[in-house]
């Protein structure tokens, strides 16, 4: 029998305490604290005042609730100490069947974290969709954290407790984040198609028209249907469009524009774009099987391109929507000799028809997309959801500091040119000048001394900057600053420097009534409101150009990675950002006439 | 009729400034200015005088005397402006037989640089050896500068004009450095043998016996036998070794040992170790055309090996000296698969011969040994020889810090863990602690973010560290404080770094009375006394572990580059080098009993 939340709320704090026994290993201290903030609003609300109770109590309290749970184990151990909830997720997780060799492997991975860390290696084995990470998946994991710094791994196995919190609470409560399963699992099965030379190695890759990404947009466009949209198309650029119609009628009523792209870079992740098209697909379906319309439209969109790998023509998909695609980059060849035109042409879509797809900002409300946050904030934090205040703006150079190479034995300090030392003194004023905004970022990513010897001063050092800022204003600033700082380290170094910019895009502030909605959205469902700014471009910056648009971002697990096979969010934060989608929908039907 | 030192400084004033009028360009002022120190102890003192006046005229009279000379010109221009010399100078050069195309590109360099700069460009066309620079020499130097530090360039042009007064003044006193000149076309000949590969290219490759390497052997042997060595042999590792008997014969005295290497590293200079072979080569030339036996013995040894380029057996010559050849090195490969074993058969060495070729340290005096500096303190001091005080100690690592790869975007400053500026926070830092001793040098010369993306923030950066110091003790407590500040800064920035040692050498500090003999040496020749370290690694590096060892530092053109077709010293710096190599040996005469 589940608890429910209202008895939860309404029992005497014993009971409520017994309620919640056994969350957290040998710690019911933390959800009894907890209780304190009674009535909860939800049980997100619940579980984050959970979070914050163990926030403040401080390091001695969080090393001991790690050390109160027991070492992962293979088969030979689970007669020992573990609790009976320890013992049923590890044997979910399959660790009960482990090989010899695999015994062997988690005892000496143990063993090395203990001595170095001090504390047992926790990790939440039952995974992001509940149902239990394989074997390799976790000796992975292992071995990876193994490698972490101190600082960084604590606070990770503080989220893994949380993440085993939580899986426990929705048992106890008999939740079932169903519509986040239904979206991770489409996710999952999305992923099953990638790349030549990709596939093989497990890794994931669909760059445009690729076979793979033609198989993606056919199984999106079905699903699509499956939920009910009343109109899927695949356009003259591939993008996968679902038109789920007003209550009046296809053309009664404007639209609200949503979605995200479906292409990833090479070897990426899952959920990148692809959150934003299932989100909303999701409350399509369950609106369809609600036999409800709203007075507006929804359309869902599948963007073929955002990410620019096959061709550089990043943010093609949204790009056609508002008349910015390029004719030139029809003539643009991928690594193979294929034009942009001819893989257009092979896959069956009509060039002639781009300028055709168009949109009239006039019978759309606007844009809202749902996007994994790409960064560590929101998983730091503890927050499953956050609002973005606005895409950055940004600008890229690429640079060249060129000093004097020397003998770096002959050489005395004060008759050095060392290029890589003016480009370290650039490095740290940057961190600075960044810091001071307070949401400005600032990075050399690329830093290379080219064919450097351990004997030579660096003649040579080239090096990349890119920065960004919610405003263009501020970023104008700390670009002017980042280049008066460069040209003032060259002149008092006795270096000169070249420098070739090769992107800048304008900020695209969220408009202030959409993220109203998804603000009242979180409030509504008891996750506490979050600013931030997206340091990513995404394809709400183009939609931005023609309409209003606001973004919701869902956090990232594995400190927010992105890009990267280890991209991962869990189902039940992806339940969340379903309902606040619905939230935002519902409030919208409300405010249209 | 050419002029004496004896006559210019018994000469009244106006007279004596009549005598050195025309040295610097429409600019007596300086030689008149310097009139004044007198009397003279020789040329170099006058030259160096003159130096001094101008270093203390201020930029204003610098840039004036630069702008009283005429721009660089092609046949066509001969007839403007230039003085007589100027003309002389330059039709020596070639200069007055360009094409069209050359004088076309010629007056294009002289616009730019004119532009750059603000002053025409000076160059000395008569050159290091005073024959004449070709016209493919010219323009290439042109373009090098072009692309200059103005503060350096507008040194390098004062240089410029200390060499042209330097070889009017040879001129007027009918002074000709005809043992630098021995010197020099020495170096010149033995530059014409190349390794395959590079000698096409016109690059210099000597690496260990090559054929091109076996040559310069049999060369410098045949070259010692004409001198008048009384005993030359090529040893069982291929030394040239020309042993000079003393008064009472071969066996009846110790001997004074030194020498240099003949190989040299890939596309290098032509005086990086030759010229500590040819300096000592000429006094014995010198002292056996004027029939004169010394109370010891000199043995000059041409060392086979030192860069360590085809096998990594890096002063291999020397080190066979004092018993520190490793049998096993013998079974070293190079690129091609040839053992050093095989190497050495090819070549007609006997392998078994080597342990007897170690000397017995009672049996000498002493090592001394001539090398051009290979940095840029004398060059830019306008010093032509410089007293070596110490060889530095040195130590090297290549080392990697691992942070978080992150998206630049995203990831805001607080939250990064960037470890390309963790290494830049350590450069600054090895700037300022290396400075603080004066004498240390420090140094990251390979430094790269591994496939660096410019929206990743760097989550590895791999780096080498080069710390050298004149004394071991010095050394180690720059390694200290360097390594400190680098665990430092990782444990502040929640960074790692893995360290890997890949060489430690000990400091050779030079013998307090051969270094006295060299500064005594400067002293007689007028040269002002400048002791610096060295920070290359020498063959007396290894002698230094049996005997007293002191060397002396000629001065490199252009900076002081080295291990590059740049290096080059001056035929007239050569004889200096020759003349405290004479000295020495007279002092030491005069001491030994």
């Amino acid at each position: 029998m589940a608890y429910t939340l209202e008895q939860l709320n309404a029992a005497p704090t014993p009971e409520a305490a017994r309620m919640l026994s056994g969350l957290y290993e040998h710690s019911d201290w933390i959800s009894e604290q907890a209780l304190a903030q009674r009535p909860f609003r939800s049980l997100t609300h619940l579980k984050h005042a959970m979070t914050q109770v163990l926030e403040h109590a401080g390091r001695d309290a969080q090393l001991a609730l790690i050390r109160a749970h027991p070492e992962l184990a293979g088969k030979a151990m689970v007669s020992q100490s573990l609790t009976a909830e320890s013992t049923n997720e590890q044997t979910k997780a399959g660790l009960t069947d482990c090989t010899p060799a695999e015994f062997a492997r988690i005892q000496k991975l143990n063993a090395d974290y203990n001595a170095k860390f001090g504390w047992p290696f926790i990790l939440a084995v039952r995974g992001p969709r509940g149902v239990g990470l394989n074997k390799a998946q976790i000796i992975d994991a292992f071995e990876r954290r193994l490698h972490g710094h101190p600082e960084f791994e604590l606070l990770e196995c503080l989220r893994n407790i949380h993440r085993i919190a939580e899986i426990r609470l929705n048992d106890k409560f008999g939740v079932e984040p169903s519509l986040g399963h239904a979206v991770w699992d489409w996710q999952e099965k999305l992923a099953q198609h990638s790349d030549p030379g990709y596939a093989e190695k497990g890794q994931l890759t669909v760059t445009y028209l690729t076979d793979a990404h033609r198989a993606c947009a056919q199984r999106i466009s079905h699903w699509m249907k499956d939920c009910g949209f009343d109109q899927v198309d695949i356009d003259a650029v591939g993008n996968v469009v679902g038109r789920f119609h007003p209550a009046g009628g296809a053309d009664s009523a404007r639209y609200l524009l949503t979605g995200s792209h479906y292409d990833t870079v090479r070897n990426g992740g899952k959920y990148d774009g692809r959150l934003g098209i299932f989100v909303p697909m999701a409350c399509v379906r369950e609106l369809h099987r609600a036999g409800q319309r709203l007075p507006f439209g929804i359309e869902v969109v599948g963007f073929a391109e955002e990410e620019g790998q096959r061709y550089k023509a990043t943010f093609l998909g949204s790009g056609a929507l508002i008349g910015d695609f390029k004719p030139e980059w029809l003539e643009q060849k991928d690594a193979d000799g294929v034009t942009m035109r001819q893989a257009m042409q092979h896959a069956g879509l009509c060039v002639d028809d781009i300028a055709a797809i168009r949109r009239d900002p006039a019978r759309y409300l606007g844009f809202v997309e749902v996007h994994i946050e790409q960064g560590p904030v929101l998983n730091e934090l503890n927050l499953p959801l956050g609002v973005v205040t606005s895409i950055n703006g940004s600008v890229r150079y690429l640079c060249e500091v060129i000093g004097t190479a020397s003998h770096a034995g002959t050489t005395p300090m004060d008759r050095r040119r060392d290029a890589a030392c003016a480009v370290a003194e650039l490095a740290l004023y940057m961190e600075r000048r960044a810091a001071s905004d307070g949401d400005s970022v600032a990075t050399i990513g690329q830093w290379q001394v080219p064919h450097g010897s351990i004997n030579v001063v660096p003649g040579r050092c080239a090096f990349s900057l890119d920065l960004r800022a919610p405003t263009d204003g501020q970023r104008d600033a700390l670009e002017r600053d980042v280049l008066a700082e460069l040209e003032a380290i060259c002149q008092r170094r006795g270096v000169r420097c070249t420098r070739e910019e090769t992107m800048r895009a304008a900020a695209a502030p969220s408009h202030r009534a959409w993220q109203g909605r998804w603000e009242r959205a979180l409030d509504h469902l008891g996750v506490p409101l979050y600013r931030l700014p997206s340091g990513a471009g995404h394809d709400a910056m183009k939609l931005h150009e023609v309409m209003p648009q606001a973004m919701l971002f869902v956090r990232g697990e594995n400190a927010g990675i992105s890009h990267n096979p280890l991209e991962s969010t869990t189902s039940d934060d992806m339940q969340l950002a379903v309902d606040a989608f619905t939230h935002v929908l519902q409030q919208q039907e409300s405010e249209t006439p």
